[in-house]
């Protein structure tokens, strides 16, 4: 078996198929993307644990959305700087935001297994929220 | 006049020459790096706040050394999941470290106007060191 490496267009491609893939909340499609045995913040979550973290981020935050600040790709490398401008409904990072607008980043690099995301590294700005709350 | 921007070699090794200049405390040859008006996580800090605000991060943390995790670079961008091993003398981010070893990491991108780095936005894992002390 080869796993074909992807190159940088393609790679790129690629995770913007994730984004949108999250963004639709089309859970049935992450295995496309997600590795079955996926690694968070040296958490192995496994592609079932992944999932249920991120439809936990949309009971928390409903107008939950994934936008691209900086990017940058190198393969097998991606990491984004993305960009959230959401309503959270209650509590959030243990801040009462109650539903409040925020504005806040998330610093995030991903080790990519052939087509799938197998490593993900996330840094969330929680200091902004609470500049905003 | 026109500003040839590097290609992704060239920037993956002028990147890692700022990083042998922070970590060889050569502030004498920060500005062939950083740009003149640079701006950090939307201060316009300028080249002199740039080298104060290293200069303090080393007197904090006398053994500060900048090593990479994980990079991606496509120019003109570069990221880094920065790793730091040391032992911060005093208060850091608002913890009493007082010469503990912590071990953290910095989620940072660099956006490149030419040969120097333009504008930065960092995130540092406070929690990381909070979960350490």
């Amino acid at each position: 078996m080869s796993v074909k490496p992807a190159g940088p267009d393609d790679l790129t491609a690629r995770y913007r198929g994730y984004l949108d893939c999250l963004n639709a909340q089309d859970w049935g499609r992450l295995g496309e993307f997600v590795a079955d045995d996926v690694v968070r913040n040296d958490a192995r979550l496994g592609l079932d644990g992944y999932r249920a973290m991120l439809e936990a981020d949309f009971r928390a935050i409903p107008d939950l959305r994934f936008e691209i600040g900086q990017l940058a790709v190198e393969s097998p490398t991606v990491a984004a700087r993305l960009q959230f401008d959401c309503h959270p409904a209650g509590v959030l990072f243990g801040l009462p935001v109650n539903g409040r607008r925020v504005r806040f980043a998330e610093h995030v690099f991903y080790a990519w297994r052939g087509d799938r995301i197998a490593m993900v590294w996330s840094l969330i700005d929680v200091e902004a929220i609470a500049g905003q709350i």
